[in-house]
């Protein structure tokens, strides 16, 4: 392999594959980068054996061939040289050293044969469809945080992804819980998805792929089995295995009948939340709110901090009610609303409670309440 | 206690006294903020008993008073309040709660009584000098670097200050050093400080002083005795035990007849040592240079990782010389170099290296060697 290609155009996919490397492995040959020059293109890949990403990028290919090095090192090598740099990549004649040379630079690396890189099996994956960027950055932002990390609960430890209806209407659905939390957003069915399985992505492999989508625009192409899952936009192809568990029944946690209403402007609302909460121990983070006529109180007490009230004025008309939080989980789901007021359904103090972007039907929050 | 004050002129001075303060204290006291109202100043003190804080600030102080309260819950609380808002502090009747209050939040929090904050006896502080604060700013990040965080050499745990000669010329120095490096750095003798003691300054003390310093310009007020040192600028008032110890004779380690000399542009070799670096064991971060007439070359190699070479032109005609460094301390000190040409003055392999900033003779450098 012998190749010439401008730093910057190594730099972004070196970033993006690097990524999924863990800093440390046992097993020497998943620290590498696969490197593979073909015509006028390298293809880089790096893989966790569950996850693997691939980019493509264009370079002067005088010698095809593919070869492993170290991921962290040549990232490190290659975000250093100067902008503007020329990197000439050269395997050696024995093929077990990599030559990096740019100006007055020259990295001699460690190979390990391309053999001993594990792929992910292809396989079938019979299921396509598109997206939009825009929508699957959506999808994870509004759910991802409610994904549980007990390792004991595999199947919560990811975002579960499906074709579902609304009322009738053909939807896409994105669903976490941790079991205190639940978060359901969804978008109308693509087409191609109907008759998809569902399917749950694990936590390392939506953080990996919400990375790679930062500066993607446009078309995402999605292909899936009940195994695996690929993503493939611009020179980009992620894919994944899927968590082997059955995701429980959601729907049964979303409750139907709560009939007490409350609007309260979102950002009022997070500030007067994040304000009180400092007062909570850092254990249970709770904070209460006490609901009467158009008047919402929220306190935090401490045996060793003291005491927190804040007022608000909101929406609301159905009659006095005590319930609590845990903060963070308030503040994480006015995080995710956009709009300028969320709307709550509660129910009574012991109850699961809705919380809504009251502009936005796309989005749902489920929250357990704490005693307080 | 009663005073109003704005929340941005409360929160600069929270924010610098509340960094003194341990995230966790075996000794409650120790996490409060002494809080002293006067006529129509609010004086706020923070301590770890080895350091303490003072700041000043205005405030319309309707009942004159003092408390003390958590410092980091107040400083949240204050940094979470809107912009512009209005704060109200009240010192309950009992004594024993401090309400918050600002538009329509209230926090009660829980006080401890004022005779129990620790206060860093005043005592005389003989020696009185100004300095100005870009030149304390310069000294302290040009030493603080190569302060020892070995535990065992409390001796060598802050920037020895000290009254000093160079070449006949009164100074006074700044010493840091761990054993591996030494950096001393020097400005005229101010006025008051001849016959000031050598004092150790703690590195937490330059650390939080380097903080508060971040702003600031113009006169500080120093005072010291054997024991203590004092520091006075705008309304901050920083007061540090010292080290009861004794700094080694560095001047010792500074060699005085080292002949070759090695001259080369700061940035290009700071850059070439970090890549090369690249390549280093993460526990040696050994580098080599390489000198022979006009070309330094530098390299690491590492049994993992492969080799890193990187040639540069310098000035240099004193015959060849192979010498090793620890990457790390030669980029901490080229980074304190803000001259275009670092100068090295070198004997041999195994012998003390100097390094200088060309256009600066304040600042001297000294490194030991690795055996590469």
């Amino acid at each position: 392999m012998k190749l010439i290609i401008d730093r910057a155009a190594l730099l972004k996919p070196l970033a993006h594959v690097q990524s999924v490397v863990e800093k440390r492995n046992t097993i020497p040959i998943l620290s590498n980068v696969l490197l593979r020059a073909d015509s006028d293109r390298l293809a880089l890949t790096a893989t966790d054996m569950d996850i693997d990403v691939v980019e493509e990028v264009g370079a002067e290919v005088s010698q095809p061939g593919a070869t492993t090095v170290a991921a962290h090192t040549l990232y490190d090598i290659v975000r250093k040289l100067p902008d503007g740099a020329q990197i000439e990549l050269t395997e050696d004649e024995g093929g077990n050293r990599l030559t990096v040379r740019a100006g007055r630079s020259t990295f001699s690396l460690a190979t390990l044969p391309t053999e001993e890189f594990p792929a992910l099996s292809d396989g079938d994956l019979p299921h396509n469809f598109m997206l939009q960027a825009g929508e699957l950055k959506a999808m994870i932002d509004r759910t991802r945080f409610a994904i549980s990390t007990e390792e004991t609960r595999y199947y919560l430890n990811g975002i579960y992804l499906h074709a579902a209806s609304n009322n009738g209407v053909p939807v896409l659905r994105a669903v976490a819980t941790d079991g205190h939390r639940l978060a359901r957003v969804e978008m109308p069915l693509p087409d191609g998805a109907a008759g998809m399985p569902g399917v749950i992505v694990p936590r390392k492999a939506v953080g990996e792929l919400r990375k790679l989508l930062e500066d993607s625009e446009g078309d995402i192409r999605v292909a899936l089995s009940e195994t695996k899952l690929r993503f493939q936009f611009g020179d980009v192809t992620l894919t994944t295995k899927l968590i082997d568990g059955t995701f429980p029944d959601y729907e049964r946690v979303i409750p139907t009948g709560n009939d007490k209403t409350l609007q309260v402007g979102r950002k009022e609302f997070a500030e007067a939340v994040d304000r009180v909460a400092t007062i909570s121990t850092e254990k249970s983070r709770a904070v209460k709110l006490s609901l009467q006529d158009g008047m919402l109180v929220l306190s935090a007490t401490s045996p060793e901090n003291g005491t927190a009230i804040e007022e608000l004025e909101v929406a609301y008309g159905a009659g006095p009610i005590e319930i609590g939080f845990n903060s963070r989980y308030l503040l994480d789901i006015t995080t995710q609303i956009e709009g300028d007021e969320a709307q709550f359904s509660l129910a009574d103090a012991a109850s699961p409670t809705i919380v809504r972007d009251q502009a936005d039907e796309s989005a749902l929050y489920v929250l357990m309440p704490m005693r307080v």
